[in-house]
């Protein structure tokens, strides 16, 4: 496989063209963004962090029959996906209240849902990611009613998986957020990332954040958190 | 009828019990309010103009078997309504793009829906009336899955109605903002008022606001602009 030219550069992730044309090479970088990029660092080993365990997970969601993008790891901070057009949706999965569905309803972090909330967010950073509805999604055609359920569907199966894996680590799977994308064949692909950057993820014993939050909230080293996540996950690799 | 114990004060209107248990007297008043109540005034008429609005369309919307709370008018600035419990969410339906709407999606005033786009806020002036989508009422339980169905259903067959009640007018409705109450037997009915203050209404021709903006934007004068509403609709009244 020959990394080509770059033909994305997000805020975490450079996306090559391979000599496939179906096929992208991930690098994923060592830069931490927050509040829409307001708040930016350089954090040396995030990249391999968030590769290795974005990499194991979706492994782990292959083996439970749910398909992604994901196609292998080639190194500490690179993989290989698939290609797929990214639905501009932030579809966040959320089983405790935290972050911004603590100021919309004004309630308590940590809260437990007794049903999980699901929510759409517009993926566009010049509008600052607004919440949306299904109402807004048929307006925009960013998706069919046909692929948003689709999408649903998908979200709500990788929490009930995600809770599993990450309860038999000790830690709770607060929220995520997930992107997916479109393949040639019409189909709905979880793509992007699932790591502590895109998942709220607590200590199950004692409510340690283990994620973005970290860096968000400035209480501690997000490296440190990120490894533990990472250890606690190969424990489990094979449940 | 006699009027009893003020109940419940809002910015736009005083709701007094009567000696029937499930009959309000409501009053009309002369404040408007705008952004969260951070702009205010008092216009006279205001109140008189509301009043005979809503009470204009809400026997508009009887003859069209769409059944509401009020019960009759009976002074300038006063009518009966049916006692409900208020569901506290603002349900909001839009034919043309404007307001919150234009900045939530990036997209410019006055472009028309192909279809209709209905938006829940979730009513509570200290969180500034957030947009919550079914996920979050089901949460919040304010409304049932089948009340919310109702509800929906209920602001669509309104829109349907008074969109082609104000074109014969020569008004443009782009969107407008219901609430919703819950009567003794359990049953949803419309509640609240549906005036230029919860409406925005455009001449169809000039699109010359004749709304609330007016207030909000400093644009003119209200009571003018209200006064060419009520005598369009008074032209129409038997429609």
């Amino acid at each position: 496989m020959q990394k080509g030219q770059l033909v994305y550069e997000g805020k975490a992730k450079r996306l090559y063209e391979t000599d496939q044309p179906d096929v992208l090479w991930v690098e994923y970088k060592d830069s931490a963004t927050a509040f829409n990029a307001a708040k930016k660092a350089t954090i040396v080993g995030k990249g391999r962090y968030n590769n290795e365990i974005s990499s194991l997970i979706f492994r782990m969601l292959h083996n439970r029959d749910v398909t992604n993008h994901f196609i292998q790891q080639l190194s500490e901070t690179e993989q290989l996906v698939q290609r797929t057009t990214i639905v501009p949706i932030e579809v966040v999965v959320r089983n405790v209240i935290a972050g911004s569905l603590a100021k919309r309803l004004g309630k308590d972090e940590g809260i437990y849902l007794p049903k999980p909330i699901v929510e759409y967010y517009y993926k566009d950073d010049a509008l600052g990611d607004p919440l949306i509805n299904e109402d807004h999604i048929d307006y925009l055609q960013i998706a069919s009613q046909q692929q948003l359920m689709d999408i649903k569907n998908q979200a709500l199966k990788v929490n009930d998986i995600l809770s599993d894996i990450f309860t038999s680590c000790n830690v709770r799977l607060v929220d995520f957020k997930l992107e997916f994308g479109i393949d040639r064949a019409g189909n709905v692909l979880l793509a992007d990332e699932v790591s502590p950057d895109t998942c709220r993820l607590w200590d199950i014993e004692t409510n340690k954040k283990l994620d973005k939050d970290v860096f968000r909230r400035d209480i501690g080293s997000l490296t440190e958190a990120y490894d533990i996540i990472l250890q606690r996950l190969k424990g489990e690799q094979n449940v």
